[in-house]
């Protein structure tokens, strides 16, 4: 029987993911890491929320595309969905978005109190560089580890996805009149890119550099990664517009009520739509040069553009 | 002129203390990191607090006392800095033990509001791996470097800070009248071990890591730390037990309200007092093979030790 391409892009996806479900707690057991018993469950039902686990699967994908052994990448895979899941928690706190629910169940500080899941949010963006740290890897080719790590780092950290957040919590631009749509859209993407591309940019590149991939590869794989965050986000933002006011989260709500800049809600659905359409193109163009190895990261393409319907 | 080893000791500690703050923005600066104007701020004012610096000092120093290059050790000394800011200023939220002032200024959430801070703790955690891992040295020896800072994401996570933060502020163990002295003592120093000891523990290790060390100068570079951050604990908490109701923190107070085990507290002053004087020599004993090199070291055994009066 032979496999279309598409179907084995995702079939590669169901696998990669269930690997990635699979191993998420292995690295926190606890012979490699006693923690104390209210901060475990904290963290491990932050971790077990049902998530798509597109970062992990990218990094995964990624390496694969350029020739990386599954096993020399799956310490690193975790590693993103620890440092995603610790920014998911924190960005619920009351201090920050404020949300009571996440994929339908209560988020981590209204089943464990704030100061378990300050802490919680705390330890797993530690621990994802520990477990980078003690990888197998990291003993094999710590050049390549160290520099997955420090790209991790710079992802994650104030220049990056945390930068992001603080800024999409206080925009510096307000809806003036004055401000064009150009403006806004740069201004838009600047906070996309940072809270959102940037951990999806350096999941691809990591995957390339601990795959083994050539500068060039790595290169095309960030680009892939930061392009498909943008996708990502204009696309999410889609769905919040269209989405009726039933439908719509407490955290849009509250988005819109404090102004907070959309792509679609400032420049329209249209203009948006065309965006989306040209990031979708541009992701798979960043992937022109894999062959069949870079059908799963096709397929993910497709599955973040087809979330607009 | 003759300075004494003690001396010598002094002036290290000065020089190196004035070396780090020198150098703690510095990896920061809007060239190597862009940040957000109001994370960058809450960031600096959490880093420019006047503190010790007795973590980097003391990897400063292990580093000196197996023969390694300051300009390798520095960016790694200010990751421990930034490790140990970031954890001050998460501990010091409403959510933690709720602190307004620490060294005399509004704490950081006080200062920049209480997401800023939680993001500014974030960033602070996450851009100590980004500088280790964007180091000169991680280039050169890459091994020396990640095994550093997977020492210091172990020694800061689950299993070390973070989880001692989370058993402190929610004590397994509560007065019960059947526990033994010793089941106290040996609870409270578990505790302690992982809150306070662990980093210092690392900060030691690192420098005999990234200096060059021998597995046995490194071990005892890690003893060395580990006794000493309980000695800086329990002279921490000796301090606070002499100190009148009237100089007493408010975090003390609180500490007493809810019951949080202290060694005084539990065993008595004299028990405090001849545990803090076995720690003092066995810090020292840890250091013995180290000559004038170690010097810096045993200074700050002293200065720790010379707290209780």
């Amino acid at each position: 029987m032979q496999a279309t391409g598409d179907r084995l892009g995702t079939v590669g996806f169901a696998r990669l993911r269930s690997l990635v479900e699979e191993s998420l707690l292995g690295f926190l057991s606890p012979d490699v890491c006693p923690i104390p018993s209210l901060l475990r469950e904290a963290m491990e039902y932050a971790l077990t929320s049902g998530g798509k686990r597109i970062r992990p699967v990218i990094l995964l994908s990624s390496g694969a595309a350029v020739g990386g052994k599954e096993e020399d990448l799956l310490p690193f895979a975790c590693a993103v969905e620890y440092v995603h899941t610790y920014s998911l928690i924190h960005d619920d706190l009351p201090a920050m978005d404020d949300d009571d629910f996440r994929r339908g169940r209560p988020t981590c500080h209204k089943a464990f109190g704030e100061a378990a899941a300050i802490l919680a949010g705390d330890a797993l963006l530690t621990e994802a560089f520990r477990v980078m740290g003690e990888s197998p890897l990291a003993d094999k080719d710590p050049a390549k580890a160290i520099r997955a790590s420090a790209l991790l780092a710079r992802a994650a950290g104030a220049s990056g996805m945390a930068g992001g957040q603080m800024m999409d919590l206080r925009p510096a631009t307000g809806e003036t009149g004055s401000a064009t749509g150009e403006t806004v859209a740069s201004a838009i993407e600047e906070i996309d890119l940072k809270k959102t591309a940037a951990l999806l940019s350096a999941s691809a590149a990591m995957g390339g550099i601990l795959g083994g991939g050539t500068g060039e590869q790595v290169e095309r794989l960030s680009r892939f990664g930061r392009v498909l965050g943008l996708l990502f986000q204009i696309t999410d933002d889609i769905l919040d517009e269209t989405g009726s006011f039933e439908e719509m989260g407490k955290a849009v709500a509250k988005d819109r009520e404090r102004g907070k800049l959309t792509y679609p809600a400032a420049l329209g659905m249209a203009s948006a739509a065309a965006r989306a359409e040209s990031l979708r193109r541009e992701s798979l163009q960043a992937l022109s040069p894999f062959g069949r190895e870079g059908e799963t990261l096709r397929d993910i393409v497709r599955m973040v553009a087809a979330r607009r319907s």
